[in-house]
């Protein structure tokens, strides 16, 4: 502007002094932990612009890129979870919060599509209600951290089909609560469920998560899993996943939260007598592994 | 897990790692300049997770902050912009970007409004299509750095009501292109419209940046302002304000765009034969400040 006059404002000053104006701005917080998480969050939001010279064109893009990300959001799919999931943040999260002590079974992210309650079963029972899959034994034991069983541990138990899609994003071909179980540990500490072997399969790419691989050059797929949430009376609850040893992807997975620890052999069993104990077709897999908990 | 079977894959190391490998994963990314964005995030993201060692629960909760923000968005509602602009992050953007040589008209916010085409209007035209507001007179030229004037330099204008709303706030009250309107100066660079005194108003705070408002005890008001983008042939155009001076919260813009040298005098008069030239009731206030262009 070109004129002189002068008014006794306190107006921001023309470089980057706006960081500190913003940071001031919330010292009226009333939560103190709320005011150290946001002035962080301001001070990274602002370094990464300063340090990347952040154009216009590439902010707008931003804003468009996380509005599309709210957009895709629906109660069968949570976008903003699967973003964290790429980059890293969520495995990091796990990885701060785990608290983790050797002996303990790992912790690994919870991922999008942990969002129905899993149908109560029986011990056993099969949680692959289309039985299109290789069939498969899960069993061994909920411990302690000294080796105690844990008698009455809860399980919540949850995989894709055997192609590679979760019953929430098939809701015309999968009936609710296929995949999915939660079962209850016996007096021994003792859990077994059947299902089929759970394959590699692709994040969704259709959103702009999906966008943003194709743009990075990375592909979507996760390697083999099964999730579990494992809870029991006086102990932390464990949210982790279990990995089909030998399988694709263990060494890129797309949320990067394969951990050495969780990686289980679904040992190729040919017994017929087996089989029809267990309930399953011959020849099956199965894998024994077990879980353990930390006291709280 | 209790079992000892070791497998050969590349798993993520139990602390930290996961940052590096996040960053490896993005050396595929096919146009350099977004790698160097994307790595440059991820680095941000982690370390603000690590410094404030981040729980699951407020990772849930900014997950759900972010969805909430991406669905509050409409066509005429831009809650994510809102939020860059609460968060300092888009005065910072335009700082960076500003290539402000002295002599120029500082630039500051677009903000979150200029999301309609302007009304082409005749010079002297008002764009007060309602009249409710205290009668103003804003005119000057649209100079080069040096002083020439620029001829059909264009000017694209829009303010909030008297109420302190934009027509696109409003749709059942104002008419649409109400404040809005886009002038082109004449053959001395000159440009003059008839307007209502703007006032201060609130943001939008029925939404997820209102509540972050309400948690960190900031008020939401921006001091009263006319939004120009002017541009002219051989010149870099200019995103900017001009900021009524002596008004309330000029030294607490909410989204802390308010630059000393965009605050300018609203002079009232009292003068019936000029009220009678401008077309505009008497008294009415006077705004008189040129644009300044850099040659590009």
């Amino acid at each position: 502007m070109s004129t002189d006059a002068t008014h006794a404002t306190h107006a921001t000053a023309p470089d980057g002094t706006v960081t500190e104006e913003v940071v001031r701005s919330l010292r009226g917080t009333a939560d103190p932990r709320l005011r150290e998480l946001l002035t962080a969050l301001v001070r990274h939001l602002h370094a990464f612009a300063r340090e990347t010279r952040l154009t216009r064109e590439e902010w707008e893009r931003a804003i468009g890129f996380l509005t599309a990300t709210g957009q895709a959001c629906t109660d069968t799919r949570q976008e903003f979870i699967l973003l964290s999931d790429v980059l890293g943040l969520s495995m990091l999260v796990e990885t701060i919060n785990g608290d983790h002590t050797p002996g303990a079974t790992e912790p690994t992210v919870l991922g999008p599509f942990h969002m129905t309650d899993s149908p109560v079963r029986e011990p056993g029972a099969t949680i692959d209600l289309l039985g299109d899959g290789e069939p498969c034994v899960v069993s061994g034991r909920v411990l302690s951290r000294d080796g105690t069983p844990l008698p009455g541990a809860r399980l919540d138990v949850w995989q894709a089909n055997a192609q590679g899609f979760y019953d929430v994003q098939q809701p015309d071909v999968q009936p609710p609560g296929n995949g999915r179980g939660l079962f209850t540990a016996d007096a021994e500490g003792r859990f077994r469920f059947r299902t089929c072997l759970p394959s590699p399969y692709p994040i969704p790419t259709d959103g702009p998560v999906g966008a943003l691989l194709r743009a990075t050059g990375r592909h979507p797929y996760r390697p083999a899993h099964i999730h579990f949430i494992v809870s029991a009376e006086g102990h932390t609850p464990v949210t982790t996943h279990v990995f089909v040893a030998g399988g694709e992807h263990l060494d890129s997975d797309a949320v990067f939260a394969v951990r050495q620890s969780l990686v289980q052999d679904f040992t190729p069993v040919d017994d017929p007598e087996l089989a029809r104990e267990f309930g399953v077709r011959n020849p099956f897999r199965h894998a024994r592994f077990d879980l353990v908990l930390e006291p709280s």
